[in-house]
C-alpha cells in the first residue's frame, strides 16, 4: 500500500508535521527510532518552548507524542536506511521493511558531534551541554568552557559572555578556525579567554562538573581548569545520509530548503528541523518548520492529483 | 533611554521573540495593544499547537504571557504609529509615547478582512471562521461555504473538500480570480460547487450558523443556502502600515523576510509572524519565526558592537 505521506523522524519537527498531516486526513506513516530525538536526551529543563515555562525534554516530547496520537496516524519504530524516488512515488527502505509514499518529510534532526573524552557521557545534563541557546542561561555568573574554536564556538562564547562570569574557549589547533570578525569580537570581551593548542583530556566532577584537564600541545604539560560547565561546539552531523543522491545538501550535510515552505530541490520531498539548513536549532523553530512542511505537502498532493486527473 | 530591542506585537511571534530576547538578557521592550492578537479572538479551540492537544486561544495566550513574564522584560500597552531609523537607532512613535532601540522585531500580525454583512460578527466562533487550517477539521461531514473565489478561497475549498460533505465557493464576480489550475482542480472534485456572481447578504442561525442568503447579481433573485459553517477568505491586511517607507513589502503589504533568520531589507529590522511573507498563518509557525528573529537580533547586536568598538 502507498501512504500519502511518510514522515521520517519523531522529534519536534516530525511530530508537528504529523499533527498537521493527520489532522487534515492524509494517510500518514511516521517512522522513528524513538520519539524525541535530541529532545528526549536533554537532561536539563527546556525553558524556551512558548507555553511551557519549564519542562524536561522527556516530558515535553511525551506531551507532543500524546498530542500526535490523538489523531489517526500510523507510527513504526525503525531506522530508515535508504530513500529513493521512482516516477512520482518515494520508496523508503528501513532496517526491517519497505514502504511507499507520495510525499516525504525528512525530520531526522542532527546529532552533535561528541568529544569522546572521559567524563563527557557521565556529565551530560550535569554541566556538559551541546546547546548554549538552550542551557546557557542556567550558568549565570558561573565559569564555563567552550570546546571548539570554530565560528559556533566563538558565537557560543560571545553568547555566554553576557551570562557567565568567565568563558574559556579551548581550541585544539594553534589558531582557531573562527572568522576574524568573531575572533576580534571575542578579543574585545574581557571575560572571554581563548586557549589554543589545547588537547582536552578529561572532564571531572562529583555530582556536577567542576574541572577539566587539557594538555598544552606545545609543551606537553597538563593543565587543570576549574569550571562549572562545558559546552561542546565541535559541530553537528545531520542524520540525512539516507537521502544522499536524492536531494541537494549544503557543505555540512544539511538539506537545503526554502524555509517559507519546507520545499527541497526534489519535488515531493520536504525537510524540517535540524536536518535542514535553518541556522538555529530550537524546539519551537523545528515545530514551526514541521507545520510548514506538512501544509506544503497537502498543497503538493492536491496539485499532483489535479495534474494526474487531467492527463 | 535606548533599548537593545523593541518588539512590536504581543501575539505568538512577539511573545516567543520576547522569551528568547529577555532570557538572553537583552534590554527589551514589548509594545502591544493587547496580548494575543488574532489568537485571543479565536473562540474555537486550538488543536494544532504541539503540546496542547486542545486549548482555547485565550488560554493559550495566557500561558504564553505567563511564560514571558517569568523573565525581565518591559511591556507597554500602546499602539505604534510610526517607525523611523536614524543612523543606527530606531525611533518608535506610539499613540502615547516615543521609544528608541538598537533593533526592532515587527510582529504585529495581520487582520483578516471582514465581510461586513449582518450575522458575521454575531457568529464568529459559532460557524463563522477566518482560518480553514485552524478550524476546518471541526466541520467533518458538514456543509460549508467559502466566501471568496481567489486562490485562498479555492485552496480553502480544496482543503475542506476532504473533510466536509459539501463545499460551496461564493464569488462576487462572474468569474473567480483564482488561478486556472485551482479552478480546474475544484472542478474535478464533486463535493465542491462554485456559485459566481453572488453577492452575500447575510449569515443566519440560532446558537450556530445554519444558513446564508445571497443575491444572484444577474437576476436579482435572493437565494438561501443551508450551511453549517462559513469561511471568510477575502484576504488579510497585515498590520504593518507604521513601517511603510522603511522596509521592503510585497504586493499585499507583508514585510519580505529571509525566513531562515527573520532579516528584512533594513539592517536591524526583523519581522516574524503574520506580518511577514511566510505563506502559512499558524501559531506554531509564528512562534518559531519569533524565536529566529530574536536569535538574529542577538547576532546583529553583537556584530554591531564589535564594529562600533573597532572604529
Amino acid at each position: 500500500m502507498t501512504y500519502d505521506l511518510i514522515i521520517v523522524g519523531g522529534g519536534p519537527a516530525g511530530v508537528s508535521a504529523g499533527i498537521y498531516a493527520s489532522r487534515y486526513g492524509l494517510n500518514t506513516l511516521l517512522i522513528t527510532k524513538e520519539f524525541g530525538g535530541q529532545l528526549a536526551k536533554k537532561a536539563v529543563a527546556i525553558e524556551n518552548y512558548p507555553g511551557f515555562p519549564e519542562i524536561s525534554g522527556l516530558d515535553l516530547i511525551k506531551e507532543f507524542e500524546k498530542h500526535l496520537k490523538k489523531y489517526k496516524i500510523e507510527t513504526v519504530k525503525d531506522t530508515v536506511r535508504k530513500l529513493e524516488k521512482k516516477d512520482d512515488k518515494f520508496k523508503v527502505m528501513t532496517e526491517k521493511n519497505e514502504f511507499e509514499a507520495g510525499a516525504i518529510i525528512v525530520a531526522t534532526g542532527a546529532d552533535p558531534r561528541k568529544l569522546e573524552v572521559p567524563g563527557e557521557e557521565e556529565f551530560i545534563g550535569k554541566g556538559v551541554s551541546y546547546c548554549v541557546a538552550c542551557d546557557g542561561p542556567l550558568f549565570r555568573d558561573k565559569v564555563v568552557a567552550i570546546i571548539g574554536g570554530g565560528n559556533t564556538g566563538f558565537e557560543a562564547a560571545l553568547f555566554m559572555s553576557k551570562i557567565a562570569k568567565k568563558v574559556y574557549i579551548l581550541e585544539y589547533n594553534l589558531s582557531p578556525a573562527a572568522d576574524k570578525i568573531n575572533q576580534d569580537r571575542a578579543a574585545g570581551v574581557p571575560v572571554v579567554k581563548v586557549i589554543t593548542n589545547a588537547a582536552l583530556e578529561k572532564i571531572e566532577g562529583e555530582k556536577f562538573v567542576n574541572s577539566l584537564t587539557y594538555k598544552d600541545r606545545a609543551t606537553g604539560k597538563e593543565n587543570n581548569l576549574k569550571i562549572d560547565g562545558v559546552f561542546v561546539e565541535i559541530g553537528t552531523q545531520p542524520a540525512t545520509s539516507f537521502a544522499k543522491g536524492l536531494v541537494d545538501f549544503n557543505e555540512v550535510d544539511e538539506i537545503i530548503i526554502d524555509s517559507k515552505t519546507g520545499k527541497t530541490s526534489t519535488p515531493g520531498l520536504f525537510a524540517a528541523g535540524d536536518a535542514d539548513d535553518v541556522p538555529y536549532r530550537q524546539v519551537v523553530i523545528a515545530a514551526g518548520e514541521g507545520a510548514k512542511a506538512a501544509l506544503s505537502v497537502i498543497k503538493y498532493l492536491q496539485d499532483k492529483s489535479a495534474y494526474d486527473s487531467s492527463v
